[in-house]
């Protein structure tokens, strides 16, 4: 399907059920509340499906309707796998009409689909479609539609970031989007336990390969004493990598006794997804993960020995 | 000066010395090195002069050419004030022909002024100018000036970027601008002595006024011990405020004994000014300083006590 067929779906279509990714980010939360915004104003009812939305994302269900139907036609925004779908979503598996995505990897099962891997973010495709629907950008279509471009690219600082993903943002901007507000949200915002969480992890950092790996670590023990929520482990595998001449940046999380969840992080020429499959993982070149079962101390040498063979 | 005069006084004159403020930043190098490059293109002579250039930007002098003459014109770049260039331009005050600025508060001492306080970067305001004047944005001018603009706006994210900062950046990477390169060592690169520090700030860290206020400290002893250098203190001052729920960060900084350096950055309707002039201070509604005398603890509980009357 290419994107006009999408929007002439949707025009024909109606009585929708929207469906978000698990754990939701800005990008599906800002696709499935802009999308069912837009198709309000062509007189087509909707509901977004969603997991827990966590309470940052609030503002974006401002302006959605609440409608009363019988579901006719399922839409997924930003869901490139059938076991990507919030756990309440697996009535749905299977009957999906139109997958709407910007994952290369997209293997969701759907009728049609319209998967553009170029786009930063899938609110990037949404704007293109609601031009083609003659959609007017209002501030809340906006304000949707922002905040999945800026949390998908870290604020315009990822590599995926394009110039087309600039002036999208600018033609939101021109429609009033509160790029303050959700900025400030979004990338200036940190819980007191946040805090207490990085310098628990700064406490940990190791280095090896003369400088060229970083290697961090949580326990099960750091996080229960600080109460810390799996959402705000966020963000954590990114703090090695981000050091000076660090090539790899590792990130040990124990997630039960003996078992560790291994992010890894690299620059330049470096393969994550090389390594991780030492260790029986995989992911992309940049970022990659694995599981390592043992205790801390092990589990770290192990890790500590292959980067130094691999750097 | 409108930008047109200001395009033909650079067409019409020659030999150019391009000043750029003490403790340069990106925006001021971007400015100085993409006017050099510009100035070239339309074969007019010209040097930058600068103090001490932090290796990170050393990739902004590329492409530039070093030219023997007597100088002719001085041009200003990004420069607020006569007080505010290096200690190596004292010759230059009052003989400044042209300044090109975007500091509402601009009082330099200049024959000629192109100021706009809009424009989020000077590098923006010179994108437009280069227009004007049928400059090519080639990759190194592209370079500069994305630098200028990226830095200026914490890459896109602080409320001084607008619609037409997003397009001229887009403009900027289509010219090919080396984004990637530039985001990673201006946004995602800590040096290992900054990672102790902000450990060790976080160490420090208080909160008073219900958790509407938080404030951490340097000490000369800390600073000596982990051998920081002042370049790294940068970005200490927004640790506190982006914590939830703090309106108010304070960021004492021990300059001499008993000597602190206050800065203070401020939420919502919080006025950081008003807060700073009780001590004599000033600034900006949102980020403002003064200094306090006394020995750590005594200066810590006279800004907490004043925290928590004035919030």
């Amino acid at each position: 399907m290419n994107l006009n067929d999408a929007a002439r779906f949707l025009e024909v279509h109606d009585n929708y059920d929207i469906l978000t990714h698990a754990y939701p980010d800005g990008d599906t939360l800002g696709s499935g509340f802009a999308l069912s915004l837009a198709l309000s104003q062509i007189g087509k009812k909707s509901r977004v499906i969603t997991s827990n939305i966590p309470s940052k994302f609030e503002y974006l269900l401002k302006g959605t309707e609440h409608h009363e139907f019988e579901t006719q036609t399922v839409v997924s925004v930003d869901v490139a796998a059938d076991s990507l779908l919030g756990s309440n979503m697996s009535q749905y598996i299977g009957r999906i009409d139109l997958c709407i995505d910007h994952h290369g990897s997209n293997t969701i099962n759907a009728r049609e689909k319209f998967v553009d891997p170029r786009a930063a973010a899938n609110c990037e495709i949404l704007y293109k479609l609601f031009d083609i629907m003659n959609i007017e950008i209002t501030e809340d279509i906006a304000n949707c539609l922002y905040t999945g471009i800026s949390t998908d690219t870290g604020c315009f600082r990822y590599t995926n970031t394009t110039s087309e993903t600039m002036r999208v943002a600018a033609e939101l901007m021109d429609s009033g989007c509160s790029t303050a507000y959700i900025n400030k949200v979004m990338f200036e915002t940190k819980s007191r336990n946040k805090i207490l969480l990085e310098r628990a992890v700064y406490e940990t950092m190791q280095y090896c390969a003369k400088g060229r790996c970083a290697i961090i670590y949580t326990t099960i023990d750091m996080i229960n004493k600080l109460n810390i929520g799996d959402d705000e482990m966020e963000g954590l595998a990114s703090i090695p990598r981000q050091i000076e001449g660090v090539m790899m940046g590792i990130t040990m999380r124990e997630k039960e006794e003996n078992f560790f969840k291994v992010s890894v992080r690299t620059n330049g020429d470096i393969n994550a997804c090389d390594f991780c499959s030492l260790f029986g993982g995989g992911g992309h070149p940049a970022a990659a993960g694995c599981t390592v079962e043992g205790d801390l101390n092990t589990v770290k040498e192990k890790l500590i020995k292959a980067a130094e063979e691999f750097l």
